[in-house]
């Protein structure tokens, strides 16, 4: 159960309405986010809803049979649109592209994809300077001096910026640098680094977990809203299953199904649900025509020659012939 | 090693050749179809090619890296069209939807199918007469009768008719009333009825089965198409997984892997791949965006009184719906 | 629901209990087996117990509020024992060592066999004659002709044996030679084949599919019981997953739950569950210390040298220790 | 390849063997521990090895294949033994049981726990104060006081304690109190504490990521060790697949692969392995017998009361039962 407060309530008014809730069996979690500032409260007794409801403070009730609670569908009908400035908005009609390397390399590179991105009509990079590696031998990422520079380029040339954060200790560092923070698939479930991103003013997107549910990737977002971001995306970008033939299984249903449970926008990631380069493009087209609401894909001037993820990346040519392709299915959708 | 024999040839010119393949080490196994005979060669041997292909008889030799052979577009880069007759052609090109109820339940409910059919433009209407089902007191289907009430109804109104089989003895007593024979998911790997639907000169789809690979669907066409039948079809229908949110996980990836390794054409089942009503729509636009042949979902005019899987069933107006944006999207494709 | 019948009935008698089942809104399924005749009584309405319990003919009913039925122990509590003859047993607390090859290859090769049997005390040997294989080019067994070879070895040395059969169509001649029949992973949901499997009178183990529930391979036995065969064995042997190191997940698991849910005796088969020659005794005694019945085991003379799956199978001085081993944990757990 | 150092090295000598190889095109990394200095290459040049192996300050080279190499058994073949002090050893021939609950929630609770413990010769407790749970509304543990009220009824009594951290701050104000650093599972690839816990002079046990791979699992360690701790343990806690009739499937093979491919300390944790108190012994006892090093299970002087988990928990009557089956089978093991 979601209750709504009004903007600005002083401490004893809020204090009555957490007695109210406490003393319907209810446990209370106050949750302030830059939009508002609600109660989420747990429990399974029957009450009568006039009994808060009616309270001075109290804007709105919603029951929402689902365990996670803020992200939910059932209480927020209308779907999110984040907003990141400059005219650049993700969801609720709003379809992005963002498009860049696995990792941030040089400043060439990242000069020569911005132009390529302009060029495309396209107004947000990606490209990672903290790198999750299974091996402890492998090039962990330029760090946020290679961020300092990337983010130069972008804001000189109107470009915003999506990169990953992997730790507490880097959230703060980052903060001025970056457009959204990713939270990468294996930190989906990283409590901790969410619960910390709830403080952040400014906008999260959470990959699903390498073999996690959509439930968890639900659950993951409340922990982030609950702490009081609500500024937040979901990202789809394959599981882990049997099937050998590809490096992840694309979970295309999750689309459709995390956009009637949620109202957060959902976004694909072709290049890692298939990783295979000849073939991300109908991926991300497959992702396109069911229903997502931006798009996250890996492109490098010469894929062959990528520090990290080449193999399911693609150049410029294959890329904006790609962008053309999504452009015309988004139109048949309007249409 | 594909060996092609040229149309009409004596019997001591084909052994000639056998004994040529077997001398450098090779395995041949003769390979009789409705269009061609072939000498698939299993070894692993270097050898010079001109001694084998400069024997009389031999037309062609293709050389394949992948364990099936036949179904490989190694060997046959042209994509294969499945002609139903009539103007039905699926593959190549031909965009094909089958629709129908999971269950044929009674001749009214199949005219009335089949008038919808016809009103949306559809030419090959799907529906089970026999049913696997996991518990043995479910339903199983009408059976032979119901079948022959089916083709009765879809004849009398050009329409053409897919249905499952699920035994060798089943193949014969079928043969006049269906178009194309369906082998199910659970029977993907059923090698005694592959090898004898080898034998017969109709179309045949094979289902993947529930955790079957693309590399084990690929092997089970082998066995058709090596028993003497290249009017072969292949349909992704989702695969199981850990995901509990919807029935199957829909391997959409599968779509652009097999029309890279395979010539055949590549059916979607949008309803089984996510089984939940709503969103079958959704996934169905992914698979014909991710570059499918054809199309086979179940619908049926009152999907809440299906006999069975009425909860992945579109109605009427849904199901037509979709025929149209499938087709917007098959227009993009084409332009 | 199940109701017991009283052994002899007459018509008139049983055709009543048939008619005051439906009249309660249930469906009645009549099963005769070799050992007793029941009516299995499909429905959810509430019913006065008494209204059935008291006429004429039913010795017995019981509630079962599982799916399956007749192979669930809420029925029979006490667990089956299956009785090849000659004081070999399968289950309530009689353990069966069944070894032999995966493959059938020659007369000398089953000799061989039976004979390192004989002195490690093992009274049942395995060996496929039909074997199922992924590619239509691989070897597929000896055939009938190797099953009547190998059935008359394993007879003039008191040896039993199972071994696969793959269609309807080999039942009935492989009768006289066989003691089990076994279905293959990919025949577990094989309808057809369970059914037919159901109007003999011979001992039948079903394998799990590779990638069967739990529930599911339940179903599988109640299609055999049901068509009127009792004597049944259920085969854990390693499920499909994304875990690569090994050749399929053993669900050691499925062992605990199995003989909670059902009365029929769990076989486990480490060979395939792993699929790696040096792991398959760590994982043969976890199989035994989980709990199962028996263990059905691939050895061969020499392994390196076998028709098929050499590289799970052991020779027999690994088979003679692990033998010892599996011994020595059965005394402990009967202590 | 491993380069394993004289323990006291002049720099000079030390920059004198990274120069030379990177001369030879190896990628050199320095990794210091309490009980060695080495220096792990990266390449995959070929090069004459007595050009390295006879340079000053280098004691032995060894070559392995595998892309982890520190925690490899190709490198070091004796079993790793984790000595947590008085006696209480894990790993190369030492046992041990490490039992306690899910949640640790009182002093009583503890104190309850410790004395059922000493009475059954356990030595080593588990109990978590930080909670990973998938919920931000669910208890979230103790905390840093729950631990220290832990740490001291145990040292007051023998007892040593392994607990889950899960944040790089926590690690520093942990460190007074425990025996053991627990990494979840949702953890397992959370480079950054792993790589921080590698500065760490106290045992860590790693869980297996909730579908992590056993390769993963390896790489994991290697990133402890590589940051200079050498004192590692592997945990086997059950893996996600598509089988929902248990909590997860535990993977027994992993046990003896692990074993396998390295010297650490292999542990069993059978209550999330599959999830259901009364099939908890037959799991652990399997575990046993697939030969591993130790197990960790929850138990809980009233399992329904426990604040988390209770449905897989044992109480102190079916635990003192299991450690005496457990004790029954590694006698039998040394026998």
């Amino acid at each position: 159960m979601i209750i709504q407060l009004e903007p600005k309530l002083n401490d004893s008014t809020k204090t009555d309405v957490l007695q109210a809730i406490k003393k319907i069996g209810y446990k209370p979690s106050p949750v302030n986010t830059q939009f508002g500032n609600y109660v989420v409260c747990i429990g399974k007794k029957d009450f009568d809803i006039r009994a808060i409801g009616s309270l001075p403070g109290v804007r709105d009730i919603h029951y929402v049979s689902d365990d996670y609670q803020l992200v939910s569908r059932k209480w927020k009908v209308e779907r999110t649109a984040i907003d990141l400035g400059d005219g650049v908005k993700i969801g609720n009609g709003a379809f992005q592209i963002m498009a860049g390397p696995c990792s941030i390399e040089s400043e060439a590179q990242v000069e020569s994809i911005v132009q390529h991105l302009k060029r495309c009509g396209v107004r947000v990079m990606r490209g990672g300077v903290f790198k999750p590696r299974s091996s402890p031998y492998s090039f962990r990422g330029m760090g946020l001096d290679g961020l300092k520079m990337f983010s130069a380029v972008c804001r000189a040339n109107g470009i915003k910026l999506i990169t990953e954060v992997m730790e507490l200790a880097q959230i703060e560092p980052m903060y001025d640098y970056i457009d959204v923070y990713q939270v990468g698939a294996r930190n989906s479930q990283n409590f901790n680094l969410l619960d910390e991103l709830g403080k952040v003013d400014k906008p999260v997107m959470i990959k699903r977990g390498i073999s996690g549910t959509i439930e968890e990737l639900l659950y993951s977002a409340e922990y982030v809203f609950s702490a009081g971001n609500e500024r937040l995306m979901l990202c789809e970008r394959g599981i882990r299953t049997y099937e050998r033939a590809s490096r992840n299984t694309f979970d295309i249903n999750a689309i459709p199904i995390l956009r009637d449970k949620t109202h957060l926008p959902v976004i694909v990631d072709p290049s890692h649900a298939i990783g295979i380069r000849e073939f991300v493009a109908p991926v991300a087209l497959a992702g396109v025509a069911a229903g997502a609401d931006g798009i996250i894909i890996e492109i490098h001037e010469t894929p062959e020659e990528a520090a990290s993820d080449g193999a399911q990346t693609l150049n410029y040519e294959e890329s904006a012939l790609l962008f053309k392709q999504i452009r015309a299915i988004l139109d048949v959708q309007q249409a």
